[in-house]
């Protein structure tokens, strides 16, 4: 195998792929970055004698479309793949003759660090991570083939989509949270000293992937510039909406309504919303818990008894729900796996908590000690 | 002591505070939500017989006026603090003569979940968090005194500022952030379902924080909303110079020139500064580092040697910059603390790594194993 490129990427992918015996030719015309690639263990400096079965690029994305004719030309490898974050354009270039599309694949593995550069480099930066390969109709199936093994020898997991599909994803998921990250960061250069005993996990969150390599990135967003600028607009529009519902309530009297609350509150509710279609998807549904309710009375502690009691059993505070007893105490409703619901339900009969389930008898409701606990799937 | 209000911070504050012994009454509109806290442990639901020391309101801020003339009304406690994410406008109140200023001290604990309710608490939410107090020139030092007791036995660390400077602070390190989220997440709304496969933790980490409860955050936009409204001003402009400079760029032909990308990296870059600006404060200047230089030859996997035998001595990939050694070679410069430095030149000695200084005579410069290594502190 070749790497051209002794970054972050390329020198991660030498380390993960040498692990498995494969020789690894690193090039790079920064001759220090190849030779600390080298001493890192991601390969060898010499040249091979013949062509490697797979050359992986990773240069950056503006260099795609040379590096990748001028190694084709010298015969540097029978399959090429590269790492760029975006996809469209080196396929253009391709597809346009400058060199041989059969022998390409355009390639993205979903992994990266703030840091850069051959040091940042670890074995095991793609594990179980998308790697996105985007074969055109040129690419030939043994091109794709030798990327597939490449990518399983580094532990990720291979991902086929279009080109213009890829771009247009990665526009979403990363570059423009990029922009906005850095919009944010920008804010804070000059913040007064005080805020910044007021910054929290949130702003290090919000902003932590601005720290990224600026020429980079500058890089990666010029490549997929429209597809950026379209999401950017959206942004704009909304933004504006949210400011001009901002300038409304900042000109309301304190005590009167709140004119334009709901433009505020509305985009936080579609942020929700956009967090949940990602989050929730890809998943196998869970199985229906089962419900059991519990009385607990009105002594103080005694729903962190029962927090207590059940912890082992991977009960813990968000499978409860509290619900109003009708009296002066608290019952609570539990949302319990159905395979452990057994166990729970001795568990709670053995802690003395009684069941609060309307479906029991009064014997059982309100019990104490011993009381047999009875639960319903809905 | 009371605690007005028992969802996520209310709770916490009894759970904190009830830990020493101290007596705390829990009081909340929602009965269920008072019973919750009370089941959790976080303190007692019947009424105190006469004021207590303390009472924090833990109300929504837009509830906080009122709820602070009523309790002063009723006399529940001596003095009062609150723990609202916004200061100026509770101060407006307080001064304007609706209540007694002089029990009052608006608080802020930078502390906080993405889930809320009482459920959500816990007794060391806000340990090493800062907690922010915006004594008025009407607030008596007992009242400060009694806020700044009950922080500590929350193992939190009290922040004095002005409420003003509290409220631009937090616009830029807490409000701003969510609304960009927000932003962000909103975009994920209607996502083609493939780039759900490609959300990495930058998208996770620049979102995180638009889970939030909305009804809630936008009452706290509401009260912040001039300062808000200020910094996303300043937002909307650098986000329509990267629009502009992206548009440029997308219309650009491929292997063109870059118009547009000077704006884009500069943005990008002051991100960096901006990143910095908040990090690199607060801390101790660290001692100049000691600076080792070693000559690894040519040998593949040599740099991974190097820093397999220091690991234990706490050097690591971000203390090494490699070097051209102007031959074949590779020389690697190591930023060592000055207490360890004897150690790690002991090591390398042990390890058979040669000094590349060139303060060595030729002697120890490109020695086997035993040659000295020596280090400069710059």
């Amino acid at each position: 195998m070749a790497v051209v490129g002794t970054g972050l990427i390329g020198t991660s992918v030498g380390l993960a792929v040498s692990r498995h015996g494969v020789t690894v030719h690193l090039v790079d015309r920064d001759e220090t970055a190849a030779r600390t690639a080298a001493a890192l263990g991601a390969g060898v400096l010499d040249a091979p004698r013949g062509p490697v079965d797979l050359a992986v690029l990773a240069v950056p994305p503006s260099q795609l479309g040379p590096v990748l004719a001028e190694q084709q030309l010298r015969g540097l490898a029978r399959a090429y793949t590269d790492v760029a974050s975006v996809k469209s354009a080196p396929e253009r270039h391709v597809l346009a003759g400058l060199a041989d599309a059969s022998s390409y694949v355009g390639g993205h593995p979903l992994a990266g660090r703030e840091k850069s550069g051959p040091l940042a480099a670890r074995a095991g930066l793609f594990e179980d991570r998308s790697w996105v390969l985007t074969p055109s109709e040129a690419t030939s199936r043994e091109t794709l083939n030798r990327a597939l093994e490449m990518i399983s020898l580094c532990g990720a997991v291979p991902v086929l989509m279009g080109s213009r599909e890829h771009d247009a994803a990665v526009a979403l998921t990363s570059h423009v949270p990029h922009v906005l990250a850095s919009l944010m960061a920008a804010r804070l250069q000059h913040a007064p000293r005080e805020a910044s005993r007021l910054a929290g996990q949130g702003l290090r969150d919000v902003t932590r992937i601005a720290a990224g390599d600026a020429r980079l990135w500058g890089d990666i967003l010029r490549s997929n510039a429209a597809a950026v600028a379209g999401v950017l607009r959206e942004v704009q529009a909304d933004l504006a909406d949210v400011l001009a519902a901002l300038t409304e309530l900042s000109a309301a009297p304190a005590d009167g309504g709140a004119p334009g609350l709901d433009g505020v509150v509305g985009l936080l509710d579609r942020g929700i919303a956009g967090m949940s279609a990602i989050q929730g998807r890809g998943g196998a549904p869970a199985a229906g818990p089962v419900r059991l309710r519990v009385a607990l009375g009105d002594r103080p502690g005694e729903l962190a008894r029962l927090l207590a009691s059940l912890a082992d059993l991977g009960v813990g505070a968000d499978d409860v729900t509290p619900r109003s007893s009708g009296g002066t105490g608290l019952d609570v409703e539990l949302a319990v796996a159905a395979l452990t619901a057994e166990d729970v339900r001795r568990r709670l009969v053995r802690d003395g908590f009684a069941s609060a389930d309307p479906a029991d008898g009064p014997a059982q409701q309100r019990a104490a000690a011993g009381g047999v606990l009875t639960g319903a799937t809905p």
